[in-house]
């Protein structure tokens, strides 16, 4: 889950009818404070989940389209087999030799193109992305860095100094470009004008004496909006960043894991190769691993000169449960699934569409959606009070969804990935349903 | 383990006469690339663990006087069951109302001082001082900081700037003061000479024009020698710091959690409670969790105004081997024991020092305890190579043990703390032949 465009629209305490949930908030706001922030007005308190559901107290289903982190599906025997096997046999660190990092980062790599050789394991992709900053400032001696008007790269120091989402401002080191969002201005030249920006935007870095360091893209925008194409079009704006003499990161932290469908990593779908890969999420299905890619001599200078260890990185429980992953996703093909019922459900969607003026927008990637709700579809006004009542209008109907974008206005649909068609169905005339309960509908 | 000063001796990459270690080494190279570092001329490859015993390939136990992570020992079934059993029922995160993070909250909390009202959860010690330092920068409205000489607070881009041991350097924020050291400046005035550095560190940095934000200290020094006490001798800089205007962040990640025996934080050793706790390492016996914990003024400011989100941080998981620990640790009264086999180790160890003019100095507390090796004791001249060679000899003789301080001098013994008198007997009496071994000792 992100934590970016979802708090931006949910920055309020939420109550609840309910005593035992109510006691629950307020045990939350005693002991945890204002910056743990909850989901939905009527907020959700699940006790098992299974595949693509989560169950509550009193034993409702609850079909999730929205959780990306248990994208081989809630509690995945597989997941819970190998964590609990290697977690019984052996749990150290990488100072001391052992197989499972050495066949993970063998499988995983694998996944990768032949110029990404080498990994380094962390356990948040905020940590992977601060990381990645260090390398890429080591190896340009720049600090110039550019990302887009809404991204959210993470929550340490460094990363929430170029994430825009949190509202907190950039570093005077960061400039922001428009994401490129193809709905509002158009497929046409949309990557070369993208591209123009991110050259601007350094050149305007240099101009205050900041160096380019790092052009960093979550390759489908997640939080700016679910921006998944035209396929390609980011080619231009890397070979820009390239130019300016910036590395390039492709953050896949939510593309990454064959969501996307057509390709295991979302920058596979543009064509280009990047410097440096971070990930995270749904790598280890819920157990906090996360790490970074990246061509040899990217890493291997960065190493040489300074030392990075993390205690928990790598560690064996964390791999073999990283292998465990990549072996459901091979095994259960839902790299192919993803592809298959992605595209089913976005039909079903756009079909929605025809007579649901309030979707003004139906696009995505596998099994990563959006669909953007606007109150005019000349004028695309963000729908944001709609959207929010469609969100909360779901989760009272069992469906776990969430938004996304600058105006709150679009869904975003980002299933595990054992999503089926009847899921898909499911969710479509269920959306059906809230839909025609909003009032701006004709 | 800490980065520190480990790796500080270490950087090369070790070769094995082994064929299987030596092809392991290789795949190392190539996979990970040369910033993931190995302990040992000869490294470990360990393939199990039981307790303080960690297990080779071949069935041979050596027992872990070094790990601090499965302070609960490893591998402990009430923690595999722990995680099993909530892998296996509901992992999701904290938009979700779920009990586990509340009760484990309160638990947590409860041992903590009652100004301490407020936690925070993150998956590493890195990301917890990260945070720390945020939430001080913003309460300050400075960005000035005062660590020991030698300290280790993490890995992220913010953090390393602040953690000298790294040998990378500081930031211009960063002031070092030379960590308070009985046995190289003796405990008379000690306390208040920290202080006066302390005070002077910060009057420097406002004259350079960085506001005081953060005093940050590992209570016990982990990294600058594992200084101990006298208990009590960090009051007079605490109070230098408050008065500097800057919040106190005792980081507890190698400390905290027993380890030091007579209390469960190192801070209450010395009578103060600072502003912002930080914890990791042995927090979940493996599992990446960490955190911090504060006052809730502290706290509430910050989590007004910014949003801090950690996808895997606080999840069920986590939060019920988080909770497992802590029962682990009162049930099997592990506190206790570190107290008393700490104790009758370090006694063992000055008995040891009697015939032994190599060591210099044994300090510590609890089961965290540091031998300092010197060629000469009036001159207290670093005994870097010979302990070095005794790290390794040790290694040979089946105990797993680590060094530390600038020299590299500083035996660094924090074992499982299920650590027993019996075991302290085997080091004691194994650390005796290895020490006849060493040409230097007459």
């Amino acid at each position: 889950m992100s934590n970016a465009a979802i708090s931006f629209h949910g920055a309020h305490t939420p109550t609840s009818e309910d005593p035992r949930r109510a006691k629950m908030i307020a045990r939350r706001v005693k002991l945890l404070g204002p910056s743990y922030r909850l989901f939905y007005d009527e907020p959700f308190h699940p006790v098992r989940g299974e595949g693509v559901w989560l169950y509550d107290a009193s034993g409702d289903a609850y079909l999730d389209v929205y959780n990306n982190v248990p994208s081989v599906g809630h509690c995945h025997p597989k997941i819970v087999e190998a964590l609990s096997k290697q977690a019984a046999t052996l749990n150290t660190h990488t100072r001391y030799l052992h197989e499972t990092v050495l066949d993970y980062a063998e499988e995983l790599l694998g996944t990768l193109p032949d110029e990404i050789e080498r990994l380094t394991l962390t356990c948040t992709g905020s940590e992977a992305n601060d990381l990645a900053l260090r390398i890429a400032n080591f190896e340009t001696g720049g600090q110039g860095i550019v990302v887009t008007n809404l991204a959210y790269h993470g929550g340490t120091s460094a990363v929430a100094d170029m994430s825009p989402s949190l509202g907190s401002g950039v570093g005077d080191h960061v400039r922001t470009v428009v994401a490129p969002d193809g709905y509002r201005r158009g497929t046409e030249g949309l990557g070369e004008a993208f591209a123009a920006d991110v050259t601007n935007a350094f050149a305007d870095l240099e101009a205050n004496g900041y160096k380019p360091s790092v052009f960093i893209i979550d390759t489908i925008f997640s939080s700016d909006g679910v921006l998944s194409g035209p396929k390609g079009f980011l080619k231009p704006a890397v070979e820009a960043a390239k130019k300016a003499g910036a590395l390039v990161v492709a953050d896949e932290v939510q593309p990454g894991f064959g969501r996307t469908g057509d390709a295991f990593w979302g920058f596979q779908r543009h064509g280009f190769v990047p410097d440096i890969v971070t990930m995270g999420k749904p790598m280890g299905a819920g157990h906090p691993m996360a790490g970074l890619a990246a061509r040899a001599e990217v890493l291997d200078g960065f190493g040489k000169k300074y030392r990075y260890f993390n205690t928990f990185g790598g560690n064996p429980v964390s791999c073999a449960v990283g292998m465990a992953v990549l072996n459901v996703i091979r095994d259960e093909h839902l790299m192919e699934n993803a592809l298959l019922v992605g595209k089913f459900l976005r039909q079903g969607l756009r079909d929605l569409a025809s007579h649901h003026p309030l979707i003004g927008d139906v696009r995505g990637a596998g099994l990563f959606s959006g669909v953007e709700l606007v109150r005019d579809r000349q004028t695309k006004t963000y729908a944001t009070e709609e959207t929010e009542q469609v969100v909360n209008d779901l989760m009272r109907k069992k469906i776990l969804i969430s938004r996304a974008g600058i105006g709150g206005n679009i869904l975003k649909i980002r299933p595990p990935m054992p999503f089926s068609k009847e899921n898909a169905s499911f969710f479509i005339q269920t959306l059906d349903e809230v839909l025609r309960e909003i009032p701006s509908q004709k």
